[in-house]
């Protein structure tokens, strides 16, 4: 399981601030202490950049890429900061990503044609619900990837985000244990060993218990190891969840293990 | 998930020499302090018991029973202590536990016929030695409920253990996801809703590396849960495991999550 960092987001002030002042070295602390705490890749999440999208979508990627070589992931809805993003790392980045939304249909999986790349997939309904439970994600799936194929893309350009509920849903807890199936039944569906992603902290996000949240965030993310997840959407700096997920790799490896 | 604790065992010294001068307060504290930690369930493990097997069980169940109302697992390879044990209780315990092993289908099995209680069932071959894979496993296990039908046993009374390797061992990483997979198949093997257990502790024994193995054993446990496991058996003083599977227990439940 790839663990990608979801930290370098507009939603953190300092990222925030260092953006409106084109700034890259806040960027780039925050992407070395990712990568330092176990990233394999980085999720890049400007919002969506009402205001110049191609300019700061670049200056971003550029920032990114100056202090880091690890893959990229550009999550936007705006399809033109995307592309400008795509344009600056030269298409090599995951598109984060697309729906059965029509505006994405339109605007934004052409994008993973026009610069051969993957994209993310999300199990959402058009007007962009969240299925109720794991028999209608797998009917949204074959939807998904039925248009995910009319756009002339192949199959290993797909990652499915199943969209992982938080607990505090109605539902919250059933729906999670749904998506682990999920996420084990899609190569079976779609016949091809599909990859997957899955947002771990959507899963304890809200008000909630702060000293259970960690176990909450462990105990799943080995769940989904289990079940053949292919990236782990995370903090980073949540070190047990780190740690969980490596223990994971070890445990899912087809090397021989050693305590070394 | 049950949460039997392992930790009333001969092994503990503190325990050995409490049952050479048949004192009970070392045991019926230990009990207290499992009970504390989150135990469900006790397994009492005198280890042969070559000399006074019936006294000497019947004094370790007496001395538990009289400290707390757990239900007990008698694990012992002694007819003659299980019967001590089981006379005790009144029959009230579970029998730790049978295999493909001679021995134990001639003197032990017919146990959980005689006092109409569950027994435990180990996945192994009439040698004791364990199967190579996940597969020799389910082969095993229907042999094993075979013989364990055959002594006019219902359903309702077997509890398999699949045997968990070490991660140490030969391929442990690889056979421990295996294991993973017998728990979750049994149901559709058996064609009931079988019940199971697992010594967790079994994963990191051996040398190793002691920072790394609780986040191991954690990580483990949550993908067992996820399979389906009835009973956990382990160290109840492994904080981080107990809060590991109290968290598996309140994703997997069928009740409304809340974090209160």
């Amino acid at each position: 399981m790839h663990i990608v960092a979801d930290n370098l987001t507009i939603t953190n002030t300092t990222i925030a601030d260092a953006v409106q002042r084109m700034d890259p070295a806040p960027i780039q602390d925050l992407v070395r202490h990712c990568e330092e705490a176990g990233a394999g890749m980085i999720d890049i999440n400007p919002g969506p950049l009402t205001r110049n999208p191609e300019e700061l979508m670049a200056f971003l990627v550029d920032s990114v890429r100056k202090s880091s070589n690890l893959p990229l992931l550009l999550d936007t809805s705006n399809p033109v900061a995307l592309e400008a993003g795509l344009r600056v790392c030269r298409g090599k980045a995951i598109i984060n990503g697309f729906s059965l939304e029509p505006d994405k249909l339109l605007h934004i999986l052409p994008l993973a044609r026009k610069f051969e790349t993957r994209i993310i997939g999300y199990l959402l309904y058009p007007d962009s619900n969240v299925p109720n439970d794991g028999a209608e994600r797998l009917t949204v799936a074959l939807e998904l990837y039925s248009r995910f194929s009319e756009a002339g893309l192949a199959p290993e350009q797909l990652i499915i985000d199943p969209v992982i509920p938080p607990l505090i849903w109605q539902n919250g807890n059933a729906q999670a244990m749904e998506v682990v199936n999920v996420i084990r039944t899609l190569p079976d569906l779609l016949g091809f060993k599909v990859q997957t992603i899955a947002g771990i902290s959507n899963l304890t996000s809200g008000p909630g218990d702060t000293t259970r949240k960690p176990v909450f965030e462990q105990s799943y993310v080995a769940m989904l190891a289990e079940a053949g997840l292919t990236m782990a959407l995370v903090n980073v700096f949540h070190t047990g969840t780190i740690a969980a997920i490596q223990a994971c790799n070890t445990l899912t490896s087809t090397k021989v293990f050693s305590w070394l």
